[in-house]
């Protein structure tokens, strides 16, 4: 079999991990564990080149820059730049449409974090042997709590190296997560995807027609500049935003997917990030100076200042320049109302 | 009666308020409640010209430079530059031993508190006149809970305006400071005396004849300079250092006590000061930028930094320079502990 070509997605701008995350470098191009950050994370996962092609980058103009100084080591990079932020049917539609119809990519997010490289890749390649037979193939995280946040994957019957998907379930209430879990058949939709291109692109026109007629006129009249790619805007802008999951995953008939047990996160708050990170043997994880006394599941980030900390349990506390954060790991979910997060 | 001096100590570098509070500039010298530092707040107290005569000021020379830039406004003040720090009954002794012997001194630390200014004004009248007819007057402040970090003073028969008092209680167990609080016969030993001049010098020279001695020889031998006046430094530092508890107030049969009921505090840890300070409706007290929610009893000081809060209940978030404090209000107490404190 050829190899997998990463497709890595850079879009977006969230707000969870304000103040560190900010408009202007968001999540992604920030090295929130050890010293890489997740974008480079990303590539560096898709980096064995016996198992992977070089990666296609789909990014924004105002990633770009970020993009490239992070992408320098991945030899043979390239990069897709949208003209506008059109959601990922769009952004996926822009890489199939570049590639070889017989090419196989791995849809991967720019921001999560995976502990176990060796179980991604071993993931990796089961998918891609079920995206080469022409099924379209999600992975499914082993769901190791019953949160709330994210979508559930319920696996049908077994395929050569996964399984048939049963069907997938928007983010549940906490109850009904619950059962999920005990279930032990769901597991969470990461966001992360296997595709033969051409199987893709013909999933595509089937179900959304005008994305996937105007994905392939914004390649087809797009401009090639070194090792970046400009899609025609006009096309592009054409284009109603969609996810893939409700564009293509929700409709085709040949949804399946692989297992995959590999130390995955979202990263998706303070709390997340505190969970994901190395601790002491008092749950506390420090990132910068800081003085811990009587403290517990404490989570300091600064940049700058020493952080003096007295009695505290499951908080986070992050030093941005001239924002201080001060949060509860449960209040955590809320920083994106913040007025600084919110008004940046 | 003629006027009462104000005898102004300026002493000591507490670490109970950092990073606020610092060597270079400690508490009596910060605006920490309203626009007014503790020692401007201290002068204004006995601003009143009826009531007081100009203020003696007792300082070290390293404070002499804060001192001096905010005693502008106090008409006439003198300054004692100690040649070092002895404690409060050598510094007392200083102002004595500088003063008329008739004249009733009121000895007042600078890093108090005092919300009720008439209140302290009445009890200082009525500590002057006990302090001319002879006796050695402590404040005694009521007690409003059963504070441990306080020394005590039972109070015993009535005098004119004040009481006599049984006796001086070392800083309790909570058990003994709850039933002090029970009896009602017990207050406060805020640090604030009304001596005459000439008493205090002669029951110094009974219970602490070298101390006194040491003393008048530095006060003799001592220079002038300008509004300055410093005491001979080798004279000076043959001095034991004691309280002016142990020395006197302890060893004198004159001992007597006014109560006063006048919204005082030594604002003693961050908790102190956010009980001392006002709050919005949940309890939160601000200074500086700050955006809190759902928060109740925080209290947030910060320099510069917009400070966010999500969650917390009774924690102080101070943000000075290059040092961010995140306690519990309990905690506050271990503040002197951190190293960022101790190691200054």
């Amino acid at each position: 079999m050829s190899k997998i070509v990463p497709v890595v997605l850079c879009g977006g701008s969230g707000t969870r991990l304000w103040p560190r995350s900010r408009k202007t470098k968001p999540k992604p191009f920030l090295p929130l564990i050890g010293e890489q950050t997740m974008f480079e994370g990303t590539l560096a996962r898709c980096g064995d080149g016996e198992q992977f092609a070089p990666p296609v980058i789909v990014t924004g103009a105002a990633h770009l820059e970020h993009v490239e100084e992070q992408s320098r080591s991945a030899t043979g990079a390239s990069v897709i730049v949208e003209p506008e932020a059109k959601n990922t049917a769009a952004a996926i539609a822009l890489a199939a449409g570049r590639l070889p119809s017989d090419a196989v990519m791995l849809v991967c997010p720019s921001d999560h974090h995976i502990a176990d490289v060796q179980a991604f890749r071993a993931a990796a390649a089961a998918a891609a042997r079920l995206a080469a037979d022409d099924w379209l193939v999600a992975f499914g995280i082993t769901a190791s709590a019953p949160e709330t946040g994210y979508g559930y994957i319920k696996r049908g019957e077994p395929l050569e190296s996964g399984f048939r998907v049963e069907r997938f379930v928007e983010k549940p209430d906490l109850a009904t997560a619950r059962s999920f879990l005990a279930d032990g058949g769901y597991s969470w939709n990461g966001g992360i995807f296997a595709f033969r291109a051409g199987q893709f692109l013909s999933e595509l026109a089937r179900h959304r027609p005008a994305l996937a007629a105007a994905a392939h006129d914004s390649v087809d009249m797009g401009r090639q500049d070194g090792n970046r790619f400009h899609p025609d805007a006009k096309s592009f802008a054409t284009i109603e935003p969609e996810s893939v999951d409700y564009a293509v995953m929700e409709e085709t008939d040949r949804a399946a997917m692989v297992p995959a047990s590999m130390g995955w996160s979202d990263i998706g708050s303070w709390a997340a990030l505190r969970d994901a990170t190395d601790a002491d043997r008092d749950g506390n994880s420090v990132r910068g100076r800081a003085d811990l006394v009587d403290c517990a599941g404490v989570f300091v980030d600064s940049d700058g200042p020493r952080v003096s900390v007295i009695g505290l349990k499951d908080v986070a506390i992050v030093v941005d320049g001239d924002e201080v954060l001060v949060t509860t790991m449960d209040g955590a979910q809320k920083v994106g109302k913040l007025a600084g997060a919110s008004r940046q």
